[in-house]
């Protein structure tokens, strides 16, 4: 087993350690505020060229690896992460302050994605294989063979988030998807775990390099700088970018992506304040139970979650007042928190201070604050909902365990509040089954701003499955079209390619007439498993038409 | 039958027809030169407001629309423009030069792509359904309802192109396709045919008020500044954009797209040319078959089409001489051809001036050039591959008949050479079974810079159908992930919600569980057509497994 003390501090480019500017920085254990060892190597432009040219060489190398054995290295990645045992659960917890049981949650997390990938991967239908058969006879033209599928971007650079040190870091959802879709990756490590991020490249490297796939299928870059990231993202080289912070560093990336020469998607996640609105009837019911959940959300993982609600939205009656009481009096019962780094500490204490400093503002309870190096006190503050409109300060997330309580006047202030919200991940709903089918303008009003609307529910905890929707409109992630959990990630980081009258020695098995993966595939527009031209699919004969044309 | 001394030449917006900016320009017949009446408006800042805001108007009023309404919408937009009759045919070829045919033509086109999507509407698995449905027992945490679908993005601006002046123009596949997904469209018409918009942006609304939609889902503007286009790009209710134009046009608007406050995403369908590689024993066997076909294929529509073959690769050989000579003799033999407005006369010249400008390139033929207006006469040049490779303005698109033949040394100059190319629409392989089966490398390589690859055929000719890819890497379009042709351009108008624990009441129908449109869901993991809990759905459970996580 890998020993901490032996961490080398050097990049992993290709398998191999390089450091050409060594001894940039050092983590921080933020209960303590120690510097932790060793120093990290900080990435110089040659290193971010030599990760991509790699990534470009390992992704023509690879092109025809089969599914299965792509799926097996994603099952290696999961069994090497998880041989690394203790150490990483030790320096994990070191650099981030999380507490142990956490960090082994998100490690069973992070190797259930890449399983979860794997199987998926096995299956194969995700590639979405569409299937026109020629019509040699057809008048006024004959129609060709059109067999169209999902083919991978090529190198995707991935920025690891410093909340989740496991599951959207160096082996997060990212990479996973962008490997199971068949691209290379170059993780940016977060500083704030470069530790963790070195066990976990050299795990991931260790099984690249047993499942006999080219080194430059993974790379892992250090970097302070912010320029180091841009630096990825301009590479002419990389064709996709996978990003998990905040609001201005995932912008700056957007905005570099968007004027390259050749434009590159970027799936940036940024910031969500994840609304809550709650009903009179259901207050009326329910206040405590609400209030409960809802300190309890807001205060898991110290509130530094991007579903972390930090706003909540109710109309003025007796039962939003014995909701607010509930909510205060349980913020002024939590522990002291202990934020990531010093960063995330700081922002968080501006942020706190930016709704105080707005009129209006009232600080309901604070909780606890303890002695660590980068402590947090919950915060419960409350404003009338006119006042929230006014001031677009108030609607940007404070990271960390701050909700804000929305008062509004009556059910159409209520609405307006609802209308003038940007967009974010989640959007939460609480009311009786009668109220909420009486509040369908409402419904709908939060439903457009959000990507996953949760009833009677909190927006923290989600489920990693075929259903999830982890993306919500600007600016809430710069693409609300994709997700970043769940297995429709993978649709990320691939594209459509549609072979026209090509021989079957050039079809991928997926296109093929016998259908050798047994995948599920659009047959003349009906999705069917069977062979090509066989009764099962004749049986389900497409009723689309499609028409001859010139272009 | 509406006659085209009755044309308007106002904007329509949301069924009124409105200009108050008047008298700004007129049509051009582009064979004869002449003027054509009447004057039209140009868009001004209060009317592109007016129309945006009619749009979200729309959006809102018919969010819950049924898709059987939705489908007679788009049938109703097909019969409408039918019942346009010789009209329509009149206009369009006065204001395009193009003959009676290809209008006849292009006009079923237009009506089929409608009539297909009122079909992939009426059947509705395009929503892609994904169901995992809740696991109260489940250990450590329970798991809740998840239901994922596509919902409609919001207003679309669609940017009309000259060269379809009815397939991709007012009622073309981006208004047919974003009207389908359930989108409003505001069209910008093409100033090269404003009589012909028109005609078909009455006949859409004389649609939409017969179906009783909101007249907000649908209205035209004109304008011939560049100013009203970024105008409706940048304007804060626009939500998606479709364009088919020029590199330089498609660039401004992605680019004013990205800097929004609120990024967008930008369909922009832009310079392609389409590569033909031609291979040695295919040349033996059928050099002239192949030649003929060129010639037919570049002079289609007088060479104004995306899917252009504009270069031809193959490796220095008697058999390619052969094939040159026989280019040459098509090419010189040809008819004079007339383009379809001053802009794109000028930009042929000054596009064949520039390839005679390079040293090294030589024109091999040219043919007949006829008295019009605007004339264009063919033409074949050629270069060899390490000047082509060196020269990056002999890669950009020269839109109009024209044709570089590029000639290779041997096999590795001309892989080369295929590495060196941009993005394009399609790439075209003309070799024996046995000699592609040989040139993986080079099959690949072209493979991956391109949308469609067509074998032994030629690019032009783009089937509407589930398979087609119409869309390749840049600057082919500006987002690779996406087609503009074919069943699978409705997704680009469409983001994916996910309700969580919602209550029958607030689920829409294709996520109920008793499954009333029929459609293909995903339920926990696996396609299907049944209801959930039945049994035909447990018989093919799922095999993917979802883990708990907190986020």
């Amino acid at each position: 087993m890998p020993q901490t003390d032996a961490l080398h501090g050097c990049h992993l480019i290709a398998g191999r350690r390089e450091a050409s500017m060594p001894d940039a920085f050092r983590a921080t254990n933020p209960v303590t505020g120690a510097a932790l060892e060793p120093l990290f190597a900080e990435a110089t432009a040659g290193e971010i060229d030599q990760a991509l040219r790699q990534a470009e060489a390992a992704f023509e190398a690879d092109r025809d690896v089969p599914a299965e054995r792509r799926a097996a290295l994603l099952e290696a990645i999961a069994d090497e992460v998880e041989r690394l045992g203790e150490t990483l659960v030790e320096r994990a917890t070191a650099e981030t302050g999380l507490p142990n049981a956490r960090i082994q949650g998100e490690r069973g997390r992070t190797c259930g994605q890449f399983r979860l990938f794997a199987h998926l991967v096995r299956e194969g239908s995700w590639v979405a294989a569409r299937i026109d058969p020629a019509q040699p006879e057809r008048a006024p033209a004959p129609r060709p063979d059109l067999r169209r599928m999902l083919v991978p971007l090529g190198p995707v650079v991935v920025f690891g988030a410093s909340n989740f040190p496991l599951a959207f870091s160096v082996a997060g959802g990212d990479t996973a998807s962008a490997l199971a879709a068949g691209c290379p990756v170059v993780v940016k490590a977060h500083p704030a775990h470069p530790g963790t991020s070195e066990l976990v490249a050299e795990a991931v490297a260790r099984a690249v390099g047993r499942e006999g796939f080219h080194p430059g299928t993974f790379s892992l870059l250090h970097a302070k700088a912010a320029e180091a990231g841009v630096a990825l993202v301009r590479h002419p080289l990389t064709r996709a970018v996978g990003f998990t912070g905040s609001l201005r560093a995932g912008r700056a990336l957007f905005d570099a992506a968007a004027a390259r020469p050749e434009p590159i998607p970027v799936y940036a996640e940024m910031g969500s304040t994840n609304p809550v609105v709650v009903l009179p009837e259901a207050l009326e019911q329910s206040a405590e139970t609400i209030a409960d959940g809802l300190v309890a959300s807001m205060t898991l993982g110290a509130g530094q979650f991007c579903t972390n609600p930090g706003v909540v939205l109710g109309r003025r009656s007796p039962a939003l007042a014995r909701f607010a009481r509930r909510v205060a009096a349980g913020v002024a019962a939590t522990q002291p928190y202990t934020l990531l780094h010093a960063g995330i500490c700081e922002g968080y204490q501006a942020g706190v201070a930016r709704w105080a400093s707005v009129a209006g503002v009232r600080t309901l309870a604070t909780g606890a604050e303890g002695g660590t190096a980068t402590p947090a006190r919950a915060v419960v503050a409350t404003v009338d909902a006119r006042t929230f409109r006014a001031e677009p300060l108030l609607q940007e997330e404070v990271f960390g365990p701050a909700t804000l309580l929305v008062e509004a006047e009556d059910e159409s202030d209520l609405l307006d509040t609802v209308r003038a919200l940007g967009g974010h991940l989640t959007g939460t709903l609480w009311g009786t089954d009668a109220e909420l089918a009486r509040s369908l303008p409402l419904v709908n009003a939060l439903r457009r701003r959000v990507g996953r609307l949760i009833v009677r529910g909190f927006p923290t905890g989600v489920e990693v499955s075929p259903a999830m929707q982890h993306g919500g409109p600007y600016p809430a992630t710069t693409d609300a079209r994709s997700t970043s959990v769940g297995t429709a990630a993978i649709e990320r980081f691939a594209r459509p390619v549609c072979y026209q009258d090509a021989p079957a020695s050039l079809l991928p098995p997926e296109l093929q007439d016998d259908n050798p993966r047994g995948i599920w595939r659009m047959v003349d527009g009906t999705l069917t498993r069977a062979p090509l031209g066989a009764r099962g699919a004749m049986q389900e004969k497409a009723q689309l038409d499609s028409s001859p044309s010139e272009r």
